[in-house]
């Protein structure tokens, strides 16, 4: 059994699933369990640590993953896409930046790109740099995005696309939201926040706790969190969390907590860095309220493709009267 | 042919389609052209004037309509409830605000009472006070709404309603979004946006234009509009429209605008009667950027349903390889 469509043909995949390149999240052992499952693992590349990138791509051994970049972070260390091509990685997925100095290395090195977009204008560009599959990506997902929401910016993209496959981003976290993604126009989807709390990821084991009992009413988008971290992005993209003591505490005084900041960053840092999840951001979409168990990624992606399958195979069956 | 869920069950209609009782737009002869095509039209009681909802249950002819009011303006204006309960409609709508004060006599009259609710915490309300069905609007949703997205938040309230019937909205405009939205596990989509620009709707053929012209990047969810229109919202919904000139000028300068009411509210309300789209706001969703034409509703509503069972019918066939 498989779910074949444009987006599994053109990246050579058994399953329509792409692994979100979450930060400092997707690591090496995540993206490998994703790829051994038929769908495509990708490193978080994130802001362009180099010796973090070298050190996941070798824990990912022989598994082909991908990696992704945050593209305005990329630009201030344009060195480590190199060591990324180097890696042969089954595809580059670049987000959140000017993809036109990258593209044409990628081109050269005979990867496929595949370019995250948020906006109409943003796919319009990714088209003409010659991207091989474009990823709508929705309001609700997880970490940074945009303003659009999923389910009407995907058939939009899907119109302009030609034959370049779409993949929806945003909100997809069971074999519902997988289904739904190919009724509307995309060949797969990716998923972040479906594996943040799965063994494999590197996030904080009390932050996958938080993600397991949360609820998708309990996020919140925007850059308070960037702000904390000394962060510097582009004001287009917000980040999106859970709602914690310290957001409350701090989303309405801005101003004073810049003021603060050389108390308070450290005091972030170190709130990471000990799990203290009141303090520091768990970083997921709206699809949160979807996850309720920390399990390994090989078993949450077999049973969203295997979900998916079972309603794409029974949607005259259950839906269709008479025909 | 037809598509049967949970939710055409339980309404007795012919296809999962509930027209979005969109205010001083959704008039009676839209409702009577969708109930005519099969799916559920409602009025938009809206504000709740008692003269308009008056002649537009009168324009809906024998069509078997139903009736939706904005909850808090009900609240200001209650014994319009008994002058659409006189209608004997096919049911009754109410979002936005406290539903307990109306829930009983809406029972008493043995009328189907559909819910829409934006958050976990405002379905769990529904559901006590015995909702027929719930409507899971997300924030691409034109007009008020909230700020959960479609794609998560239908799943999540689906996977609280046990037996109770639940719609999506929110982005849903043709056949993708609506075989999308069976998948995700509603029995049907509540459409607003696909029939704005609709021959039967009230909306200033200005203002239909623009929906046709505009692409889904354009909207925006914010107050300004109900702020210069003096229609008092609760904070917690705000209203999407498109940006137009008047937006991009004031909506960095809401305090000044604030300051000039008395000269920019009979301005306001003298281009929305005009048709001037550059100062009036055109109350449409995301999803605007899959309305194309100027078309009859039952046109829309018939391709709609058409290429949703087509989608349905073939996910098996155009998805799954080796079963």
């Amino acid at each position: 059994m498989a779910i074949e469509t444009a987006l599994t043909r053109r990246l050579g995949l058994s399953v329509p699933v792409i692994l979100a390149p979450m930060a400092l999240v997707s690591g090496g052992a995540l993206a490998a369990a994703v790829s051994r499952g038929g769908g495509l693992g990708l490193i978080g590349g994130g802001y362009a640590e180099g010796d973090w990138l070298s050190e996941q791509i070798a824990h990912a051994g022989n598994a082909e993953i991908g990696i992704g970049f945050i593209t305005w972070a990329l630009a201030r260390n344009p060195d480590l896409l190199a060591v990324a091509l180097d890696r042969r990685p089954r595809a580059i997925f670049l987000s959140f930046g000017d993809l036109r100095p990258f593209a044409p290395a990628i081109a050269r090195a005979g990867i496929p790109l595949i370019c995250q977009v948020q906006t109409l204008h943003d796919a319009e560009i990714a088209l003409g740099e010659g991207a091989s599959v474009l990823v709508a990506q929705g309001t609700e997902a997880g970490g940074h995005g945009g303003g659009r929401s999923t389910m009407a910016l995907v058939p939009e993209i899907a119109d302009m696309a030609g034959d370049v496959p779409v993949a929806a981003a945003g909100g997809i976290v069971d074999g519902r939201g997988l289904a739904a993604s190919l009724m509307l126009g995309a060949g797969g989807a990716v998923c972040g926040t479906a594996f943040f709390a799965s063994r494999e990821s590197l996030s904080h084991a009390k932050a996958k706790e938080r993600a397991v009992a949360a609820s998708g009413d309990e996020t919140v988008r925007d850059a308070l969190f960037d702000l904390v971290r000394g962060r510097d992005w582009p004001t287009r993209w917000t980040n999106r969390t859970l709602r914690n003591d310290y957001h409350r505490g701090w989303s309405t005084r801005l101003h004073t907590l810049r003021e603060q900041m050389t108390e308070q960053r450290p005091r972030y840092f170190a709130a990471q860095e000990a799990g203290d999840m009141d303090v520091a951001a768990t970083i997921v979409g709206e699809g949160v309220g979807l996850v309720r168990d920390i399990e390994p990624a090989g078993t949450i992606l077999d049973r969203m493709v295997a979900e998916a399958e079972a309603r794409l195979r029974n949607g005259g069956g259950d839906f269709i009267g008479n025909g």
